[in-house]
């Protein structure tokens, strides 16, 4: 790492005023091999950071700059972090001025071109781009992460359930056609722009069922399922917001492909998967109220903890994963890729453990 | 009802103090034709009772009495509200004496003696009296309980998933054998007394799967089902702590016995069994921020709401129930089965709507 | 009251898909002795009313009215619950037509019309209204409110100030000169319309003070302790927002007159002024949890709990009131007066006691 | 400071299984220069520091040991955090040994050994440690702290109502005998052990007063503003539970000593106290939502953020402060002090800023 010491690496951040520009910003202001040349927002341009994002106050003394290529073009990385649809052309002028790209939007995540007419309702200008693309989850793609010039980051609630489901679906201890996800998530998830839906007086003690079918992020849990464990899957996909801010619990129903498997069956297969990452938490101790996972105490950390329960009456494996969607669900996942990319530690600026209590 | 009014009924609250017993409590003193005789708690004996209920200062001028039978023996119906296993001498007792009881208890919830071994760990003192007792849902079990002796009032989740379940299965939409249950509950579901699980700095802002497996609720839920609509039922069930005090969703995710049912396919059963019930309310509209089920309006209120959705892409119906996990999951639903024996409007007492916003 | 079961009262909601607007209709349609006849909404005109209000599925069948005079004429009363600033005309042409009015907004509160310039910035249109008006706080303006036709209910941080203040002041057991008065409230005094400040995200978690210097809830407070207290009244008054829905308390700090009052002091003082008042409750009791008033018992109900303590060692009284801003502070309170101006009992429709816990 | 992270100083924590022991780990793990050699707790010896602290797995090797003074004598520096009365003899015997003590209760806050029986009902054992001790604010007492052996953390609520208070006091801004604290404060600060009071269907939606006269922490507050501006002062004080896991905010009712301040008054007189303190930060900004102190932002964050606001009608100053209870309010503020003895940069272990939103 000493080397990279000594040169900091200039990165932007297209897209900085929103919830995950936010926490791009806070992770990369504490980044030791860093310096964020820019920070674009098309609504606060002109105003300092800390004004939308108070916890920055006296951390960040940037200014948010006007959304447009040559702000940010003297830095080697951009993180674009827009709305659905809007990264398209912003990413290939990065990309074709040979910048790399780490897009924290949908635009880059499905390799199927028609995909993104099915879900997304557009015709994807840039089909190229979309091999190009690494899906930037780096339990499944580090190598290719490495090499990548552009990063499409996983969306929150795609992270978790894969992260929880190519293990047991690769070792064949699940049955790829049965696997029902019922996730669970806070309001941050909706993005920064206030809605009657998010509207404190009408989100407050919500247990709501949110588009619990046909969301978009079962595209890419389909996709990186099939791609790590094979053809043949089968997804239902259903989230549900919940009375928190940040944090993200997806529980997988799943029958056995064949006998139900044993605990030991499959803490064995997680532990081959992800003994070595340095984000998996493996959780499951029941003699402990933290017991399984709990986005509660994921908050700001790049943590994915994973846990399970086998459940003989009904012949069912419940999967569990928790994180923070706006840290491993978005900015710090795609600061753990820079990191890969650079050759840094990927822990680099991503060591915030999370708070007991909060 | 004429002749009813001039008559009160003379009702006991045996377990008056814990959150159930909060509620009956609320909703008799609020009943044109009740009189309460006595508010039984081992604990609080001697004390106003609003000092326990602090919402019924000015309103309950009652103080507790010590959990005897004495205490109680002049009214017609005591309801019981004590932890499991501990009602099943007390209701025994009561019932030789003549009374009426309302358990609210899961002492006589299940038909098969052997299931309380399995599912509660103790052996049944009095197998008779589960033959005897009836499962106090009134949209399943009406005529029945009309002529009781002994309601079994069903556990909160238990009711929900009920409800939502049995018509679906029933008229053949969903398969019986791949049900999987995925609940959301409110802290208030745990009872009154303290735990470290329960304390706010590690219970506020949780996502946590509570007895993902092997959760008792199950029985009930499988009873009802096959009661209503045949063997076969196999269900998966996952209740999840999360951050409100009240209330209850449970999500069912199921496979279609057939082809996928429509939209009028799901509509029309429902109607068919739910169009007459009063506290049924069939809830989707997919133009409305409150278009699904949702605890979060249900506050105080003996209303369950159900809802669905088609998913195609997965081949899955998604069935929603939400309730108020005191009130039409133990309390009011209790009431509710009070007014039935009695022949009083079912509506008697449990009119209160539920608040928007809460 | 049989006389008045025969007739019903015809009333009209004018404003009524706000928050406000919500819970009259709640409170309304629980009222043995009032017909509905009109709720309108500019936004919602032509929408059934359980689309915005979701508690009022199956409990009102109604639909929104355009907002235009005619649409109520047939009333006998009209609430009328819109922004400031907005009442004054529709009021007035409401008042002309003979029809009695109880306005839940500002445009009717203060006594003085230059007191409009200053607080809220226009040039009041009917000052002749301002004299006829009745502060709509029937523990102060019992007697007036019988025979208004103009009724103005009171802002809701107002009227917890008012009833926590007005006994010791009145009695000299507290300086006029020196009274601090601390709010926390909850996000539905916001009102209905979706705001950055508002969005759950932002609005999750706060502790933020709200308007610290010069929030206009202040001027009725110094007109209402005044007028009732005598002159030379002094206050400083800052809210803040809390995270909650509904709800206020205010906290006093206060100087004594002479000496430090003695608790029998207090308890005396409260007690003559409120002895008799269905909604008022005392609450101070150092042995249980719930031993100063809170706004988590009163969700939905029209109860206002005052209480005190007394610090010697910095020469203080400290006096609380706790209220649901939505009920007591606004639809409850205003139903209450409804209910003097007909000679109804004044807790019809007003029944619902709050819920334990919630 | 490359001296410095040669050498690594060995810190135990003695009284490791609390919220404030917790953090002093979570902190302690971060810090560049940090070897804990020992993390205590009576009830958890034995077991592994993430089975009580769930976010310090994979980050937190250690597991308890027994609280014996042997377990944390190879320490340089131990930090204790035990309950009030509990750390006299502990702390006693750590000096006896040569070693440093940095002690997060309140035995050694006060310097009137009189003042205990007082306040804490106990008489103190060791009043000569009572004058030995610094009082651990280093804005306050920077310089004491580079050379003390005893360090007494303050009160979460002291340090911020401290921080709010003394630059106008001192300044002559403030009347000394006119002081009115308002505080509000979040469920982790009553400490780890369940109660009633504190469970989640008790604690949640709440706004109650918190022992609203005679609150211990008015000592601290009264000793050291009158240390630092001089004698005559007079404080209520009166805290609330709200609905928050972390986070203080202090709303100081000040009056003028003579004419009201002016806004660049009290800019000037905080810029003058803190314009080089690391970890103050000055909030007024009337254009935004964050525009004042909000403890929200702080989360895990060791920032003090200060705030005021002048209301003219009332002649009054309005002083905020918001912290996280458990960081600038404890552990954060402990680790400050220990990079003041020890020479480290005093930001270090301490930079995590909070998050936007949580």
């Amino acid at each position: 790492m000493e080397d990279y010491e000594v040169r900091l690496v200039k990165v932007a951040v297209y897209g900085a005023s929103g919830y995950v520009g936010g926490e791009l910003l806070r992770i990369l202001l504490s980044h030791s091999s860093v310096e964020i040349t820019a920070a674009t927002s098309k609504r606060f341009s002109g105003m300092p950071v800390h004004k939308v994002h108070p916890n920055l106050r006296k951390v960040c003394q940037m200014s948010f700059v006007e959304p447009k290529v040559e702000n940010v073009a003297n830095a080697e990385v951009v993180f674009t972090a827009l709305p659905h649809g809007q990264s398209t052309h912003v990413v290939k002028t990065l990309l074709d001025r040979g910048l790399k790209v780490i897009d924290l939007g949908a635009d880059f995540r499905l390799k199927d071109p028609s995909a993104y007419e099915k879900w997304y309702g557009f015709k994807h200008p840039y089909p190229e781009l979309l091999e190009k693309a690494v899906y930037g989850l780096p339990e499944l793609h580090r190598d290719e992460i490495r090499t990548a010039s552009l990063i499409a980051v996983p969306g929150c609630m795609a992270s978790a359930s894969i992260l929880a489901l190519v293990p047991p679906v690769k070792n064949g201890l699940v049955d790829r056609s049965q696997i029902f996800i019922d996730a669970k998530i806070g309001s941050s998830g909706a993005g920064s722009s206030p809605t009657l839906e998010g509207y404190h007086p009408e989100r407050y003690n919500v247990v709501r069922p949110y588009k619990p079918a046909g969301h978009r992020h079962v595209a890419e849990i389909v996709q990186e399922v099939s791609n790590a464990a094979g053809g043949g899957i089968v997804i239902g996909f259903s989230p549900h917001s919940v009375n928190i801010v940040r944090g993200i619990l997806v529980t997988v129903h799943a029958r056995p492909s064949g006998r139900l498997p044993s605990f030991p069956d499959l803490w064995r297969c997680y532990r081959q998967a992800y003994d070595k990452e340095p984000f998996i938490r493996l959780v499951r101790d029941p003699t402990m109220v933290h017991g399984l996972p709990d986005p509660k105490y994921l908050m700001g950390s790049n943590f994915a903890d994973i846990g399970f329960e086998i459940d003989a009456d009904s012949n069912r494996v419940i999967l569990f994963a928790a994180i923070d969607n706006l840290v491993k669900g978005a900015a710090g996942n795609a600061v753990q890729c820079f990191n890969i990319i650079f050759g840094f530690d990927e822990k680099e600026g991503l060591t915030f453990p999370g708070l007991h209590p909060a």
